[in-house]
């Protein structure tokens, strides 16, 4: 087809958008830690942001979009963006930017990985598994997904990354997390958000950006864009007043709170937003509340030292998504049913999906992180950890 | 019509960065607060968006949009959005992209509204008024202005909310505080604000989103909104600097002047973005950004504590908007002419817009907080507010 | 040519995302220095926001884009917007959407040259010569190079403004810190940042905006487009990792570091981000990182406070962006050929192109600063320096 200026100019927009979420996701991590690793934090989202781009353009965008080997992974037909250009192919918006709106999907994904080594990771070994991490699992998850692999064959849906980003994010964190261990002190001191307006901002910016990052992913600028816009909006909101009253019942409503529903809210939306209709998506944005606000609660009450609750929001909110999307999917908005609408096929092929890409991201982040930390180590030393990540890694004092 | 993917591109970008304003309020306000009230007051703008976004897609929209009853309130026939699709009606654009765009302006109306309330208000007493004032007081002045009702009937005209969202905000806002009363403190000794940066930033977010609002509101990618663009950033500026040189005649210019300024100067702009040229626009900035600067300082002559001045900057603001459009609006820009092209209907058409929309919504929010008063109390104890909100209403402290 | 909805809408977001790069440079700027000095900082980036905002739609756009007068400015054609309307023209979108896009970079011009005057300027001053600055330096420098002046003329290249805003205010900032001096104290003890974080959101709003710099420079929401954004995109994490690993070998790996390179790939390939392709950009951006640098130490080295290294980063970053641009241009991209095609015109056309307004930019600005200087003073007090220039300057305290 030939380019839509429309089209283009909303997936341009888009990009910007979903590439501002990745510092985001630094200041929303970076007011959760402490005083002492702030600059360590929000780094390694700028890091992550960083190393990525230049993995995406050789090497990345190959493996997840090139031609399919085996249903698993892409070929190398597009290695330094060979035959990436200016030209449209069969979209309406020129080849480069398709890449590089995936791109933006890719490194936040990473980001968002960072919560299971907050405030104890070595800067030199991130780098190190983050290269791997981006090439050996987000890139295959991509392809099965989004890139024609067996996950697409066989019919499990996932319009915006719930299952490549969220799930895959959250469960690596997960098994990243029991890898690395605990940080110093955790269960017996307080280990206070030293900065919550900075979370706050960062959630705005989140919120902000989840409009590219779903509307986007229509790859267009048309009514299906605007539908996955409402969904996502509405169900951001249901999840920060579900997450809200949900830990009002027995305590004080903590702004935090607000915002992580908001951001569960949006993970669960974000496979779903193109398949499901505005007032389903409150539903499966205020149930995303509620759950992962118990994940949350769960992880804490096992000790697990997820840091800033990756797994609790990213990995249950995406695999609520994933089923939510196979209950709610509305033939009338992306052209699927769900199980509501007596579909139990879509139903299961969504559990499929949801499951082997749980599967498959904790046990090959779990080796991989193993092998890394083998090799030179995960972890900081002790006193470096006490001192802090800002000073010990970057030389630096977040506050003068 | 049919869909324009151009225009469906410029609305989509355009209620992202409407949306962002929201939280923009939050950081402009939170800055200029006591530290110990800072969640709270930046949490205020997140529970208005999320409330305002349930509450839209399942009554508001249809209240504002609906089919016309007795030119006051629109009716339900589009609850829970029903018939609200991604097909595109008579616009450009898919319905559901209208009703989105919509919806962020309701959403910030209502933030700006807790200007009145703020380091005093119950949180669960902000949600119940937050839901009958955007259901009473935002619905219906909207559907007054653009759904149909009789000030479009009358011809007044309000291209982008100076009247249905700042004029309504802004004297909802006097009326809120005379309500809930001033702070404890207040008039005795100094709340300074905690974090001028914050507000610095809140206003950069303002500013930016603003071009969302005024040139998103020409629902077209085209020489319309071009020019709403343009007006509004010379507006804005002008405002910051009137207000800047105003308050250096007599002490020193503050940055927190001169951003309110910028401020008066995107409120007074909104209703007359479609309607005038450039150069008016200087004009109508800088008028602004001087009288917004002495109704503020009238405001705290007469010891009244509309804490973070909706009053002075939006309401004034926007009733000076109001009246400017009816002065300067110039027909080659959008069709109609003002009081300098010799148009004295048009000018007393807005002063009747606007006049019923500051009484409306002053009395009708005076009613409300009254009850809601009444029955559940709008402020916290005297113990409460000398702990603070943050510790009191979320339990959390936001610097560690 | 008929305007076209898809570019406007393009446009339109894009000048909204350079708008927000003026307050990200206050933010960049403003967590780099004392904390008595941040209010001071932020306010100059918003000064010079609005001041150019009011000059360039009265005097300024006619000065750049006018009808030519001896290829070295414009006329008086556009003065006050005359003939500046909704109208397309030879564009695809509206001549005032083109003249605002011109507008916001015209203003970070500004904003940036703020480096070499932070922590010891007198407001009034700034604003005076900040006016005649961009009038007499900022605009013709335009012309020459987009307006249809000498250095288009000769052929030199400038997709996005390396030489017009980068080498112009980079140059410039060396000239201007030259003739206000070192601040009291510069090099006898330390001026540590106040506020990292701070510095870390400018530099993710600088490259968040300057999708809209590079890509929006194409005027159009096409393969152009698409291009100019991944080689930003690609250039700014180049830059990134390689300040960092260039700052590794000696010490720790900060994070001022990593987002100054950052900053330092994105000046570099805003020249060539409509000419090379992504493989370049990775070379480019990576270049820029050690360059500037380098060019960072040699400052130090030498004594300069020029403060906040506009002239390391814009300065030197702009001119290797010029010359890397006649090295690296791909005609399958923009159509032209750098050296490595073996096209050494273009090579010598950059360099002269470059050269020139590294000259005219320090030797005008040179010469307004002493004027200024002499007339009226561009300095505070040594008292009002030790006190701090929120307080000396606008009679506030940032944090409370």
């Amino acid at each position: 087809m030939g380019l839509d200026s429309g089209d283009t100019a909303w997936i341009l927009a888009a990009t910007a958008l979903v590439m501002l979420m990745t510092p985001g996701v630094g200041l929303f991590y970076g007011g959760m830690v402490r005083r002492k690793n702030v600059i360590s934090m929000i780094s390694l989202s700028f890091v992550a942001f960083a190393l990525v781009s230049i993995q995406w353009v050789i090497l990345g965008y190959s493996l997840s979009f090139g031609s399919d080997i085996a249903g698993f992974v892409g070929g190398l037909d597009y290695l330094g963006l060979k035959g990436v250009g200016m030209d449209c192919g069969d979209l309406t918006v020129p080849h480069l930017s398709f890449m590089v709106f995936q791109l933006v999907f890719a490194a936040i994904t990473l980001a968002i990985l960072t919560s299971a080594v907050a405030e104890r990771v070595k800067l030199s070994s991130f780098i190190v598994l983050g290269l791997l991490w981006t090439t050996l699992v987000y890139d295959p998850l991509a392809h099965w997904v989004w890139g024609g692999g067996w996950a697409a064959e066989i019919g499990a849906l996932d319009f915006a990354g719930g299952t490549v980003v969220h799930i895959s994010s959250g469960f690596s964190a997960l098994a990243l997390a029991l890898v690395i261990g605990r940080r110093i002190g955790f269960g017996e001191y307080d280990m206070e958000p030293h900065n919550i307006p900075m979370t706050l901002l960062g959630a705005a910016l989140l919120w902000f950006g989840w409009f590219g990052f779903n509307a986007g992913s229509a790859l267009a600028a048309d009514g299906l864009a605007a539908n996955a816009f409402v969904v996502t909006n509405t169900a951001a909101a249901a999840g920060a007043l579900a997450w809200l009253f949900a830990s009002w019942v027995s305590g004080k409503p903590s702004s935090l709170g607000m915002v992580s529903g908001a951001v569960a809210g949006l993970v669960a939306i974000t496979p779903a937003a193109g398949f499901v209709d505005p007032m389903s998506s409150i539903v499966i944005g205020a149930v995303a509340g509620v759950i992962c606000y118990r994940a949350m609660l769960f992880r804490i009450r096992k000790g697990l030292d997820e840091s800033l609750d990756a797994w609790a929001v990213h990995g249950i909110g995406g695999l609520w998504g994933a089923i939510a999307t196979g209950i709610f999917a509305n033939e009338a908005i992306g052209g699927y049913s769900g199980l509501i609408y007596g579909n139990v096929e879509q139903f299961i092929a969504q559990i499929l999906g949801a499951g082997a890409a749980v599967t498959y991201a904790f046990a090959v982040t779990f080796i991989l992180a193993k092998i890394v930390d083998a090799a030179i180590g995960l972890r900081v030393s002790e006193e470096e950890e006490y001192v802090g990540l800002d000073i010990s890694q970057h030389g630096e004092t977040a506050y003068a």
